[in-house]
């Protein structure tokens, strides 16, 4: 189990990578990509080695991160853990009574395959587990 | 620059240890320290060296904590980054056009130096600097 990015849901990655490369000197990936199952385009930006923020900017209202940010305004998203197995990951997790969103992982961006934890499940934070592709 | 720890909010530090410790396997400092000057209870876990999550709990309702939750509920509330120089950190993002919440750095938890840069400025996420004892 290790942090493998923050999620962070902003209106618009053109402003807000300012904070991040501008203020906070972080290097920011060379592109940014789209990832059209879930209508946003990410922008990552290491933090340090296999630590990563991603800027999630909405392609459209339909967007969850359009959602979220209807709701909450911008802000922390999600916690990204990797991990070596995400099955035998979402076990351990269901044993201990955290249902997670899908009953079997899927695919996601770069080859990982993920799974998530809801907020209501997990006292507040969305939670997802990728495993890397070897 | 570097990450230092990830805040999140939570009700009951209790209650939410479980998914961090039963569910994602994290390890747990031996004890609950109490912020008296931001009312609230810490308890910190190990994420990888260097790097760890602290569960923020409000001692009462005039305490940040209790505000956050009553106005967003739980969940992802700040990210501390470690700096070698607070004031120089500062100054880097004031020249970027970033205010600090506070004009001279504070004294923190454990021997720091800190200050913050509020979510109004930072595309919404409230982002500690904190210069950790030599």
């Amino acid at each position: 189990m290790k942090l493998d990015h923050i999620g962070i849901a902003v209106k618009s990655i053109a402003q807000s990578r300012r904070f991040y490369e501008g203020g906070l000197k972080l290097h920011a990936f060379p592109s940014v990509e789209e990832v059209l199952g879930e209508r946003v385009r990410v922008l990552k930006l290491d933090v340090e080695p296999g630590l990563h923020i991603e800027l999630l900017e909405a392609m459209d209202d339909e967007s969850p991160i359009a959602k979220f940010i209807a709701k909450r305004g911008e802000g922390l998203h999600h916690l990204c853990y990797a991990v070596d197995d995400v099955l035998l990951a979402t076990e351990t997790l269901k044993a201990q009574g955290f249902k997670p969103l899908w009953e079997r992982p899927r695919n996601g961006a770069g080859g990982c395959i993920v799974n998530f934890f809801h907020p209501k499940d997990t006292f507040g934070v969305l939670t997802e587990l990728s495993q890397l592709p070897k």
